[in-house]
């Protein structure tokens, strides 16, 4: 993983010698907080990883890389306000250590410097035209997740369409930038953005079933947070297609309550149904498929299998996480 | 004006044919009811009218023109969650109509569709630059106008800086991008951008007066407004320097508490200050000032007199309007 160690540090060096600063302060203050803190830097190394597969110049890549980042951070600021979230990255949230207007603003100008820097290479246009799709996709995405949160019978297809939308473009498109960076031909991008629709949604699947089963000590989120919040994951989704009437109907139940106490027993008993379903199991299973898609989208981009190496290990480290 | 009234009309064309449904309805929904209120469509008239200054083809011109007029009805959506609006252009405001999530995410929707309209056309980086440059900018002067809520010294300077970021650079930005859709020389686009800053700054100045000294069955917005909202508007910090000490103290405590009733007495009291002080003469002056300069921009503009006719006529009734 020599290389990319490398490239993750060109781009916190480029970082550094990027300002985010600006007037009025009450404005650039949260943007700075926000995209300079310790982030895994998914996007802009998919970007990057995207450029270097088809031997792009890594100079060129660094601004589209930082597009895609600040774009991210952007949404998540917005994100953030919807979902009343206090925390992330274990820092507050923009919304909660200043407040929703300023949340709002500050979001809305990283979007315009997203565009700004993506329209900084040669092929900018197709660039912007890149990060304008897929900005409206998210916001789509993010429609259904809201939609999600009152709406009583979620499909198993309605839920992948979202994480896809919400998730994996973004994955697609951060490599797809790369790639178009490069120069590289239509129909490789085509199944370079394919690789990431599919690594994107097992790296989402994969998130639903760490809420539950993971060492929260190397995870980071607390243990069942997903349960507690009532959000209707895969895993979820799945158990109440497994479920028999009783066990649907608790599950139902279950996640139609708000806890303030005994949270605990309330994920401890979803749990234990989980389990008796082996739904666990059958998340890996589909995330198994997602994994074999993505490896034939990569198998099917026209290059030298040696080329890949980097980017299949980076990919390889994301979906196999456990963390 | 037949020109004025053709291209109206062919934007209004333009409106119709644009599809602006979309899945999730929840998001689009939204979208379509704020796009398609009637409203005056400056920015996309002024878009269209500077293409035409330098005998653009119309046809490029639509896509920005439109992502222009989308890309302001972006920032009132969110103007208003942060302003607490719940009526604008006689109908009530998405945060209203929905909730302030629903407001967020169709705002940052049509943030990117802007970029997408933009995109468009040739030479689509450049205008995706300028309305990224813009969209910066807009939220810098945002940010201002927040910050002139709680901040007791606001110097007139300042003020002029607010609008000038608020409102004229999107008028500016809007000729400036019609002009380079029609490829005009980068000289000419900069005297027409410095003559949509001026008109910007009158129309905005235009408009502090309006807000007392109008006919309000003309100009359709309550007497007073401003200064029942405490506004600290060109006027008020003109009378701030032109009044004595008694009038500035009591200016300055009329301007900090919120009337529930005796609203009316209020802005009685304040309009006899203004009066007294020859408050709106002093603004008149100022908005000739920027009359001048901005018709000054448009001379330096190198083409015949008669081709200018169209844009300064359209000029002269946003920068005189009685509405």
């Amino acid at each position: 993983m020599e290389k990319i160690k490398q490239l993750q540090q060109d781009f916190a060096d480029f970082m550094t010698q990027t300002s985010f600063d600006g007037q009025p302060t009450e404005l650039y203050q949260p943007i700075a907080y926000t995209i300079l803190q310790k982030g895994k830097r998914m996007r802009p190394m998919l970007c990057l990883l995207g450029n270097d597969l088809f031997c792009g110049d890594e100079s060129e890549a660094l601004w589209p890389a930082l597009a895609v980042e600040t774009f991210h951070n952007f949404t998540l600021i917005h994100d953030d306000i919807m979902d009343k979230a206090p925390i992330r990255r274990g820092m507050e949230t923009v919304y909660q250590k200043w407040n929703s207007d300023i949340a709002i603003l500050a979001g809305d100008a990283m979007f315009a410097m997203a565009f700004q820097f993506a329209l900084k290479p040669k092929r900018g246009a197709e660039l912007a035209t890149q990060l304008g799709k897929v900005a409206r996709e998210i916001c789509e995405g993010q429609q259904m997740d809201l939609n999600f949160e009152t709406c009583g019978n979620v499909t198993i297809d309605e839920y992948l369409e979202m994480i896809r939308l919400k998730t994996a473009v973004l994955l697609a498109t951060a490599l797809q930038i790369g790639a178009t960076v490069a120069g590289a031909e239509e129909t490789d991008i085509q199944h370079l953005y394919d690789f990431g629709i599919a690594m994107g949604m097992s790296f989402q699947l994969q998130d639903d079933i760490l809420d539950l089963y993971s060492d929260v000590a190397v995870f980071g989120k607390r243990h069942g947070g997903d349960i507690a919040d009532n959000k209707k994951t895969y895993l979820y989704l799945k158990a109440l297609e497994l479920a028999d009437e009783k066990d649907r109907q608790r599950l139902v139940r279950l996640f139609s309550i708000r806890m303030d106490h005994d949270e605990e027993e309330k994920i401890e008993e979803v749990e234990q149904i989980y389990n008796r379903l082996h739904v666990k199991e059958a998340v890996e299973q589909v995330i198994a498929k997602y994994d074999q898609r993505a490896f034939e989208a990569l198998a099917a981009i026209n290059l030298p299998e040696d080329r890949k190496t980097h980017l299949r290990n980076y990919a390889e480290s994301l979906m196999g996480r456990k963390k």
